[in-house]
């Protein structure tokens, strides 16, 4: 066990790595050759134009301003500065209502900190339980519950304290609920017109031997809906055509790294061979090569596209209904249309941004399946993903590979080879297992079929928290594999569950102290020093770009990738629940982790991230409900300890806890979670009415602006790619008028779904 | 452990039993002084008059034509006659719903009983097991699966068959939902024009200081739906008021016995004390008492009502709005309207017979403490019900009471009251706790606050099964109090509990086909003889009635009683499915409660019933739901059975059972629970197009039919008892046009829940 100048090391090692993070990041910030890494937020609204352009070329790459080295954490304040409505405004709500996360971990852990270090660690300290046995104990227990002797009255003071870090949870988080609802809906209802709030996307419509998907939607809805309709846009299956745009952009990346190596170096054309990842095949002149390709390309594109718009069978069941009024489209959204309630099924549409393509067309039947195939994978991939990982660890020791490749042999009994995979092939694979995890839960999540990327990312997440809490929190206090904790759990009784748990907690508290300090710290240190993105934008930036244009395609602002990001929090708040009691010592480390997060990834949202979607904070009902989770599972594992403790006269008290908690849970859920869910009547028809008022000949202009808002982004690439510019609908319509969102840039930003460009909303036509 | 001969002889008691009820019940129907109490439901109706106006008054009384004696069970094909859509117009969508469950009942196991006969029985009897043994067998036993030795491979056989059972016990719970699914829309669409469909239960508006509740419902939904919004009515306060009209009702009772006894013998006038309960006080002349109290009342009913109608305090933040159309009823009902979720709650009106008028105002943050308390509350019921009935068994022994009650030790030692007290007082708590269970439960989900007398009784039939599931089927299985269960569960470990249950399971087959001869068949032929409205009706009409109209009111025809009849059969479903696998011979006896019960209802539903109120079918769900868990824990004791006799390697066969039953549950919870629950616009507007061709000038007339169709009953007795005739709201309207429910009764049905009689439907003015 740890004692407390053990942690202070650590402690001391992680604070230097993370200011050596925070060095490094401060003098890369300011060199203007980084500065499209570090700044690509500003780029993408236009505010700041690339610093090379002006100047001496030695101050273009390196800034020799030695004064602005000197306020090296300037950042930090600046971060801060910035008012949350203008946050909004700059970054979406969802950037900001994540960032309310971490503030709403300081908001819970701070005061109970407080409490728990004035009256909690005085009532562990001042007994000599762990004195007069003959265990083993440091500094840290004795701040622990563990230093209390069995049957003490003292726990009493965790019992009561217990109940006022419930009661505090529970009041910041219905706070926080309260103010993110009514930011959701001041959001809704201060934004401009968005195409996404007059539309409902329509799934499952049934197939008509008579009439065309098309004429089917228009019919069903004028007579369903005679008052409110306006238009709709059906949805082209381009599946195979994004393909081909995609292919295209890699091979004319190709081609211009070529062309870009040959006027480097005009003496030699440069070559390639064209079989399989240019290892094989005949050599040819690699220029011609990809010209040809890319030529190739435009032209099946162009084809492909003519097809899918004059074969009737490229048209997907679905659509996007789009109404006169909010108020159409609420009712259509929030009711349901036929019979049979798996046909017609509709729902808000999402922004189009945030549409997932590929899964509009998936029937009812087949999402139930899917739903239940994915249920079922998920369970295994948590309780025995460690089978193949091991497999993988028993053929890659020594033995294993000398036996199948035998004539290796000399090379792998050199003695820094044969160390090397002895020492870290067997991590190896599970590292990569880690890595990949949220890609493998993002593809499940897209197999089961959602319609929004949002959607995906908030089940990825969920999935994540859970993986996450089965096989990092409690993997770490039992320790074991998941499946071997299922086994014991199926093998032991139920009460004696909480009481393993709960009995081996305190013990824990060191490895999670490390654990935050090395994954809390040290990566948030990281994650401002952007590694990766700054080593792909040079790279880039040397290979491929040639002009102003292929440099703003080279940075890669990255976004703030929910999936991944907000389970790791939950973890944090997981951990601090469940010691609030048991070991206070462990809150100041959250606290400070809290806090370094939300100022750096303010920082990293102001400068860097772009947002690939607006959803308008759908996510906090799930936040929400995993922070409760958290609480609850922290007091039934404190009901499991204090009942090893012998303390079982408080059990009936330490009941009565979840029960409120989840009694609580429903409260907020019936309160609040609706905000998120639906859009009130009276909210649409407010705004319906400011805006007929505002401007009366609306509905003409209207249907031009919501004609072609939900258009597959392929069909919009024309401006991209010139050669395919023929798009199947009739076009951008007849002019553009900037918003407040218009983006000067170049070009439109690319997105990672898609890989072709989408033109961000403010290019959609608006006739104000 | 009872042979097969000691069952047979059970079950020839208890069938001459159920035909011994089936004699007396033949004879009884056919007296005509019996009429009204063996077919109110014509009368009702008006289809049938008393048989006591003509012929000789003998024959009024009794039945003098024995050729009807020799007919005596011709009543049962005479109860199957009648086709559905005949008996649905004739007692509602609710009642012929109520027989499906019978008649799924008889689909599920009629199959898998002759499966299980012809493969399971002879796989199970050709066995040595049980005669290798020393243990004790009977031939019953043979039969089961206990005669299988551990670890054979004929398991496989009861793997196989549990997989067909839950395949055949699915496929048919699929088409019954979707029948009847089919049966509720058919049903609303072709029904005549009802206030409910038009109209929207508000609850919860918020208070305004400047506006009363009136004015602010209409400005709200004249702004939020203005062009669907018709009329509205507030709800008034009458809780008191009914209290008195219930009063004076009785009061009346008393007036009218005693006036009868006076009349029946002139000299001597009726005396009575006027103090509590008439034991103590001043002795008065009864008939003058009586009629200055009615006098009395009446004059208060009526101050009251004015009360009412001046005192905007007795207004409460609810209201019934209506609409134009369907459509826009719907809308509304399936939208949310305001800003904060928790005001301004819209659901579906329930029938006006349906409104439970109480609950109307209770405000959501109440709501859910009130769900809260209930929770806890019958969680309590159902584990520790025993704790009080102990304690009360604890007093009611002999000793207990000589030493309360000293005095009455001479009385106590006889021998005959010794052995009544010994024998029956310890038995009788419980028994009167059980038989007030149903209104414990009733009461419950009053206090918990739904606005609808079928919601209250969904709830409670769902607490109802939960309590019988806990205290009957497991409580006879693991012997001992559900909180000894408890205990026992959470101190065992997860997978002990099913291989505990599993294998006492085949033990208590013949306990439980005695109970299901006892409960069943014994209970369902007791149920056509209504034993107990038959002596309540000669007592009333001995002692209350005077005239033709007394006499109906004196005939109590009850109605179907969801809350506890539906809970029952599930247990049977349980069993049956429980012990298709495990002892196919409990199949046959639960076949023919099933088909007893089914024609015994059938014909009480056609001559006797009176429904209270239709939902239109809106219980299936539940009733689906109950099969469901039934299947899924029937599962999984076979799971633990099975595990106990070390046919381990069936385990992940079994696991995959449940999992796939409870997607398919999921998938018909997706696929048609919607139809129970919304009501799908495309209907709606179908429904409006062709009511809007048939009566153009349509709107008018609905704003009359609509106005008065919510009002709180007590306001719409002006019929009934002359002197309170001034209603609060204008009154009835025009004119009355008959609709084909209209009956040609004299006085309308009293109701059960408000104690003053509610008009039928039919009797508000249409102006067709």
């Amino acid at each position: 066990m740890a004692t407390l100048s053990d942690i202070m090391v650590a402690a001391a090692i992680n604070i230097l790595t993370a200011f050596a993070f925070f060095v490094a990041f401060a003098v890369l910030r300011i060199q203007p050759i980084n500065d499209r890494v570090y700044f690509p937020k500003w780029y993408l609204k236009g505010l700041r134009s690339s610093p090379m352009h002006t100047g001496a070329f030695v101050n273009k790459v390196i800034n020799l301003d030695f004064r602005s080295y000197a306020r090296f954490l300037n950042w930090m304040p600046a971060a801060l500065r910035m008012p949350e409505p203008e946050l909004i405004d700059h970054a979406g709500l969802d950037s900001a209502v994540y960032l309310r996360i971490y503030w709403t971990g300081l908001k819970i852990f701070v005061p109970i900190a407080l409490i728990a270090f004035t009256i909690m660690v005085p009532v562990n300290y001042t007994n000599g339980t762990l004195e007069h046995s003959n265990l083993t104990y440091s500094h840290i227990d004795k701040l622990s519950i563990s230093n209390i002797p069995t049957g003490s009255c003292r726990f009493w003071t965790h019992l009561v304290m217990a109940y006022f870090f419930t009661f505090w949870t529970c009041y910041v988080l219905k706070k926080e609920y309260e103010i993110i609802a009514f930011m959701r809906l001041h959001f809704l209802a201060s934004e401009h017109r968005r195409p996404d709030q007059f539309t409902v996307l329509v799934r499952n419509v049934p197939p008509d031997p008579d009439e065309s998907v098309s004429e089917l939607v228009e019919h069903f809805f004028m007579v369903n809906h005679p008052d409110h309709y306006l238009t709709h846009q059906v949805v082209y299956n381009a599946n195979k055509l994004s393909e081909l745009v995609e292919e295209k952009k890699k091979r004319q990346n190709w081609l211009d790294y070529y062309q870009l190596k040959y006027s480097r170096n005009q003496s030699q054309k440069p070559s390639m061979k064209n079989g399989f990842l240019g290892l094989c095949g005949e050599r040819v002149d690699a220029i011609d090569f990809y010209s040809s390709e890319v030529l190739r390309l435009s032209k099946e594109i162009t084809a492909e596209k003519e097809k899918i718009g004059n074969n009737p069978k490229s048209i997907m069941p679905a659509a996007f209904v789009s109404f006169k009024t909010r108020w159409g489209a609420a009712v259509c959204a929030q009711t349901q249309q036929s019979r049979n309630p798996t046909l017609w099924l509709t729902e808000w549409a999402p922004e189009p941004r945030d549409v997932y393509w590929h899964n509009l067309a998936i029937p009812y039947v087949s999402l139930a399946i899917r739903r239940l195939i994915i249920a079922v994978a998920f369970f295994f991939l948590t309780f025995f993903f460690v089978i193949p990982i091991a497999f993988v660890q028993s053929l890659a020791n020594i033995e294993g590979i000398e036996k199948a490749v035998p004539f290796l042999r000399p090379i792998i009994e050199m003695k820094v080879i044969k160390s090397f995979i002895q020492g870290f092939l067997p991590g190896i694979a599970l590292k990569i297992f880690l890595i990949f995890l949220p890609s493998i839960l993002m593809l499940m999540s897209k197999i089961e079929g959602f319609s929004s990327i949002s959607a995906l990312e908030r089940r990825s997440a969920t999935r994540y928290y859970i993986f996450q809490f089965i096989n990092v929190f409690l993997g770490s206090i039992i320790t074991g594999t998941a499946f071997q904790q299922l086994d014991k759990f199926i093998h032991q009784s139920t009460d004696e569950i909480p009481k393993t748990i709960g009995a081996s907690i305190p013990m824990k508290a060191t490895f999670f102290i490390t654990y935050i300090m090395v994954d809390g710290w040290a990566g948030v240190a990281g994650e401002i020093l952007r590694l990766k993105p700054l080593i792909m934008y040079h790279l880039k930036n040397f290979l491929l770009v040639k002009t102003e244009k292929d440099r703003e395609e080279a940075m890669d602002p990255g976004s703030l990738g929910f999936n991944t990001c907000e389970p790791q929090i939950q973890l944090y708040f997981l951990l601090g629940l469940v010691y609030a009691v048991v070991t206070p010592i462990l809150l100041p480390f959250i606290i400070v982790f809290f806090a370094l997060a939300y100022v750096v990834y303010r920082h990293q949202i102001i400068n860097v991230y772009n947002q690939e979607y607006e959803s308008a904070a759908a996510f906090w009902p799930d936040v929400h409900g995993r922070i409760m989770t958290a609480l609850i599972v922290s007091q039934l594992l404190l009901m499991g300890l204090l009942s090893t403790k012998e303390a079982a006269q408080s059990t009936l008290l330490l009941i009565t806890l979840p029960v409120l908690t989840i009694s609580f849970h429903l409260f907020c859920k019936g309160r609040y979670e609706p905000a998120f869910v639906r859009y009130p009547l009276q909210e649409a028809m407010m705004k319906d009415i400011l805006e007929r008022n505002r401007e009366p000949n609306l509905n003409l202009n209207l249907k031009d602006y919501l004609q072609i808002s939900y258009i597959h982004p392929v069909f919009k690439g024309g401006d991209e790619s010139g050669s395919d510019g023929a798009s199947v609908e009739s076009d951008q319509g007849p002019e553009l008028v900037p918003t407040k969102r218009h983006s000067r840039r170049n070009t439109p930003l690319a997105s990672k779904q898609s890989g072709s460009s989408r033109p961000s909303l403010s290019e959609v036509p608006i006739n104000s």
